[in-house]
Parts: C-alpha cells; sequence; structure tokens
C-alpha cells in the first residue's frame, strides 16, 4: 500500500491490525473490544504540535511502531480498499515492543 | 471562481471534493460519510493565530493542498453558487500528497 | 446612521447585511441561514484584548471592512430602528475583500 | 443613592436603566429584552483582576460610563429600594458614548 | 464566639448576617433572595493561593469586613450552634463600607 | 493503626472523624451533613504538585491537623477495618485549631 | 508473564490484584468497589509527559509498586490471558508501602 498521507500537528495514521492475528507480543484484546481494534501499525507520523513558543514537541512514536489505541479513537478514512485511522498521539496508550 | 475571502487567526477556506472523484492519491472516503464530504482544497488560509506574545503562528497548509478534514468541519457559505468551507487548520487531519 | 457604541476588549459592532444583498464579492449565504444573516459590515472595533502581560493584541478587523460571521454570534441591539450585533473578533469567520 | 459598595477584583456595580428611556445616543433595546434592562449607568469600578504576576490589569470603564451588557449578567441587589446588579467587566459589551 | 478555622488557600469564612437586620449601608437584599442570606461578617482569611510560582496572591478583604456574597457560595459549617461558610475570595462579589 | 500509604501529588489520607464526637474547637457539622462525615484527622500528606517549572508546590497542611472538607471529597479505602479518605488538598476547606 | 507494553507519555501499565488477596500492608478495599479492583502492581512506567518546555516531567511511581488508584481508572487489555489496565499516573491515589 503506497501511503499519501501526511498527518498534521500530532497526527498520525495508523491502520489498524484485525483482531484475530496474535502478534509477536502475544497480546489479546479483550472481547468488549471485538467491534473496533484497538491495536495496529503506524504508518506515518506528524511534525508534532508546537508549544508556546512556536517550537515542535518531538513526537514518540516512529513509521512502523506496534500501538495500543483507546476504543473510538481517530476519524476513519479508507485507502485502496484498506480502513486506516487518523488520530492524535495522545490517542496512543502504548506501544507494543516487537 | 474568483475568491474574496480573506480568512481570519487561524482559519482557511476549504473546497470540498465530491467523493466520487478519485484523487491522485487513490483515495476514498467510507461509506458512512457520504452526506459530507472528508476531502478538499485549500483556497485560502489565514494569516495564523497568535501566540501568547502576540506573535503569529506559521499555518502549516497552503492554497491549493488537498486536505483531509474531519465530518461536519467548519461553517457552510455559498460563492457564485458553490458551497465552499471554512474551518480553523487544528479541523484538518492531513494533507493528501499529489 | 450616527453610532455611539464604543465595544470594549476584542468586541466588534456589526450591521448585518441582508442576505438578498449580493456584495461585490458575488457572495451568496446557504438557504439554510435564512433565518439570522452571517454577513455584515463592521461599525465599530474594540481596543483588543490584553495578553497576560496586561498589552493589547491588536485587532485583524476594521471600521468598514464587510465580515462573515456564525450563525447566532453576537448579542443583539437596536440603534434608531435598525438591528445591529456586538460580538467578539474570534466569532468573525473571514474577511469579504471589495 | 450614596452608594456603599466596593466591587471587588473586576466586578462593576451598574444601576440598570429602564428601556423606556431612550439615551442621548438613540439607542434602543430590542423588544426581546423586555423582562431584563441591557443598558445600565456604572456606579462603582473594582480595582481590577491581578494577571500571572499578581499585578492589577487596569479597567476599561469608569463611574459614570453608561454601559451595555448582556442579559441575565450580574447579580441583583437592592439598595434604598432600587435594584443594581454586580457583574464583571467582561459581561460588559460597550460603553454608550454622550 | 471564638473561632477556631484556619481557611486554606483563598478561601475565607464568613458569618451570614441576618436579612432582616438594616447595615448601617442602608443595604437590602432582593425578596428573591430570602432563602439564603447574601450578606455575611468575615470571621477568618485563609493566606491567599499560589501563582504559578508558587508566591502567595494577597488577599482583598480582611477579618470584620462586611460583605456580598453570591446565593448558594460557600460549605456551611456551625459552631457553637451558628451558622458559618467557608468560600473562596472570588465567591464574594463587594466589600460594603461602614 | 499503622499506616502505609504514601498518597500521590497533593494527595492527602484523612481519617473521618465521628459525628457525635465534638472537637476541642467545640465544632459540630450541620444535620444536614449527617450521612458523610466532613472533619477528619490527617494521616499522611504527599509531597504535592508539580509547578510548571517541575518544582514541587509545598503544601499547606501536616500530619495530625484536624481538617475541613466538602461532602463527598476524596476516595473511601478500607485499611484494618476503618474507612479512610483520600483525597486532594484543594479538597479541604479550613483547618481547625486546637 | 512477560511483558511487552512501553507505556506513552505519563501512562503505566498495572495488573489490578485480586480483592481477596490481603496485602502486606493489611488493606482491604471497601465492599462498594467489588466489581472492579482498586488495587494493582505497576508493570510498566512511561517516560512522563512533557512540561511546557518540552521537557520530560519526571514519574512518581516505579515498577513493582503496588498502587492505588480510582474506579473505573485506565482502559483495559488483556495480554496472556490476563487482565491489565494502562492509565496515567495522575489516576492513581497513592502507593501501598511494603
Amino acid at each position: 500500500m503506497s501511503l499519501n498521507l501526511k498527518p498534521l500537528g500530532n497526527r498520525i495514521v495508523v491502520e489498524p491490525l484485525e483482531q484475530e492475528e496474535k502478534t509477536s507480543a502475544g497480546l489479546y484484546l479483550p472481547d468488549t473490544a471485538k467491534e473496533k481494534p484497538q491495536q495496529g501499525v503506524v504508518l506515518a507520523v506528524g511534525p508534532g504540535d508546537r508549544d508556546e513558543k512556536g517550537e515542535r514537541i518531538p513526537m514518540d512514536v516512529k513509521v512502523d511502531d506496534i500501538v495500543l489505541f483507546a476504543k473510538y479513537a481517530g476519524t476513519e478514512v479508507k485507502i485502496d480498499g484498506k480502513k486506516i485511522l487518523i488520530m492524535r498521539e495522545n490517542d496512543l496508550l502504548a506501544i507494543v515492543e516487537k
């Protein structure tokens, strides 16, 4: 999938991972989360928000990170038939280490 | 279309793109977004908000950028029969690269 | 109409323009906005809000500017039989250039 | 009426003017505002709020100013049978010039 | 009444004055305020809130001041059979001068 | 009761005092507060919140202080059969002097 | 349990302790908290939030701390069949000392 989205501010583009896929971290999401995935891979990272002096605050995630995020976080967009999410970095809960 | 609007603060003027138009980025918007477009072209860009010292914070988008924005973002205005939207830059999610 | 109102802070006094009047910018407002005008002419401009050091933040609009503003913005007052609105500058969306 | 109230912070004491009185500015208030006056004369002015360094922010109105304020602004108190209002300066919309 | 309360932050301890008592300022409270008094005498004053550098912001009222406060302001406590109120200084509207 | 809780931030641990116990300050709480005590003794004090530079803001109460707090303030925890409350210092109204 | 989660910002990963387990601190949680545990062990700690200059604010808890947290705090995730919670440090009430 060639990605053509450049997220703004502290936003990131995430491709949700299907719940059935067990990650190398052995992580499963609880049954109550079945409708919406809570795990995904980072496809693109924004330049970061600006602090009160107008300077960029560095982002803590990078492309290819596996991340956990709260249910219903982000806005859904479809690219080449795949659903992706655009959300703010502070909607992310944790990075799943590989 | 000659545009005569000069947006204030961190506002931008966006002309929504019809969902049927496939952009060069191969981007489609999901079915649930049919009523309101989520993609548009930037027609005008405000001077930016002022930080707490009264200086302008630079804008991250420019005229002719293709942008994604949240459903229901912005205020609708009609110019020469075309619907345009005026919204704040932080209502924008991402720039669609060409 | 002689105006005798001196707006406080970042407030401005706006005389709404009738929707039927087409401005020189060829701007029309959508049908859904019929009850309340969204376009007006600036009659008076406040001195600006104070920043956290107590200094005035300069205003971005001036008397005679044609402005767009959100529906229901401002407080209605009647002067010599005409309805005017007093609103804050950040309720303004854009300046309509002549 | 001898006034014995010293307002605190950025508060002011206002005596509402009856709607029937046409001011020298030829200002009338709209019919929908009949129940509560929106115009008054300033009887007393507080010392101003403190900024984040603890210094006073100067007030923009002074005793005897005729002011416009939003409906329902302020707290009603009765002195010698007259109703007066105590409100914050930012509840004021404009000064009516004489 | 010996007072044993030391208010914290910008709080003050106020003993409400009965509405029937006309103060030396000739001040009456409106009928709609009958259930809860809006006037009282200051019994104790806290050390003041801290500003963002951790320094105390000075209080504007002192013990024995007669003050006006908004209905329902503060928390009721009973000392030796008397009802007193503990409230924040910014719940006070004005000092009634003697 | 040996206490094993170290409160975080500006939190304190308070053991509520029964309403029947008259304190040395002769303080009674009003009847409407019967269900939940509003008076207690401080068992532990957190290190204080951090100001915007990351430094600790000193706490105004210390262990063994008798304090008044708003009804429903804090979170209930049971230690060795006794109910204690963990609350933030700004939920405290006053110190009852002994 | 090998943990593979790296929490972001001021988030921590907590494994809730069953209410039946009496900790060495002799701490019991009240009956009204039966549905959701309020006590847990810290499995992982984020790098801390950034202050307004972009520097990290140090965390006050560390791995293996026993902590108390408000009911319903955090987001549930399941790892190897165990339920864990990801929450922000300011959802924590206190550290239970061993």
